[in-house]
């Protein structure tokens, strides 16, 4: 199971951005996301009916607590896994991290406070370049799952897009 | 050459989603990034400032005519590559893509008009799932480049990051 934290979501600033996150993880396989800073209804129902729509079992929660959030993971045996530019390379970490199979993964928001550096068991950066925790998000869930995350088939889906050299060809259920 | 497409950019619903488009599409090296939509300073001028202070020679350009700009990059033999979920898997087509040197990625906005499914080479789906286009011009250069983008060193970098286990390590030069 690996569910994604990600810190500090400001409604009025990041709503695009936290749903990206959000997309992203379940797209590229993770099971949940929960987010701290701002509580965010339209950001979870936005979510939600995604998920209805596109099958799979993600779910969005707030979380008012993310330090507590955190030790409580650990106390589940989840590892630690916090993307920052900071960070070990990917290249040089992957493969430690797959020996994992419950994985907590934080993205940060603005300003990360100090402690979540060393609660983590991984800073992982991916490149040394400020850019984006959508993509960070992205590459790390691609290079655990080596790319399998990419023919991933979601339960329950009333919406299947249908691979096409150039139509858009979409299968509807009800 | 790799130079990305970005179409449609609204400036007051998505700086922050086209400013991650063009640090992305920096980080994994790409060498320009082109919108379509509005024109928009702000975006330039925080990507042009972060590539003064983290350097190398990415550039930022808006284009008012998309349709124009794609039809003059075929024309100067670039191949086109539309990233869309309608389109084949990027585990299918990448090996193809990696024969061409010179690429034009056009990455949507909202709404894409079916002429540029037409016009594009290739029409490349990352998953088969609604996410982000940040994430999905990651992944395709990642792909693309098969990780080594992300060793990429910077020429004339006045900031450069150490990667670190548990601490923020930061060179500055002048």
């Amino acid at each position: 199971m690996i569910t994604v934290l990600r810190l500090g979501h400001r409604a009025g600033r990041d709503p695009r951005i936290s749903t990206h996150c959000a997309l992203v993880a379940r797209a590229f396989g993770a099971g949940a996301m929960l987010y701290s800073g701002e509580h965010d209804s339209d950001l979870e129902k936005s979510v939600r009916d995604l998920v209805k729509n596109w099958g799979g079992a993600f779910e969005i929660e707030h979380t008012k607590k993310q330090i507590k959030t955190i030790k409580d993971f650990k106390g589940k045996n989840f590892k630690v896994c916090h993307l920052t530019v900071y960070g070990h390379p990917v290249h040089n970490v992957i493969k430690k991290l797959r020996y994992f199979k419950n994985i907590l993964i934080i993205i940060g928001g603005e300003k990360v406070p100090s402690e979540i550096y060393k609660l983590a068991d991984f800073n992982i950066s991916i490149t040394q370049q400020p850019h984006s925790e959508v993509a960070a998000l992205a590459i790390l869930l691609h290079e655990y799952f080596q790319g399998k995350e990419l023919k991933k088939e979601f339960a329950e889906a009333k919406i299947k897009v249908i691979p096409s050299k150039n139509k858009k060809i979409v299968k509807k259920s009800k």
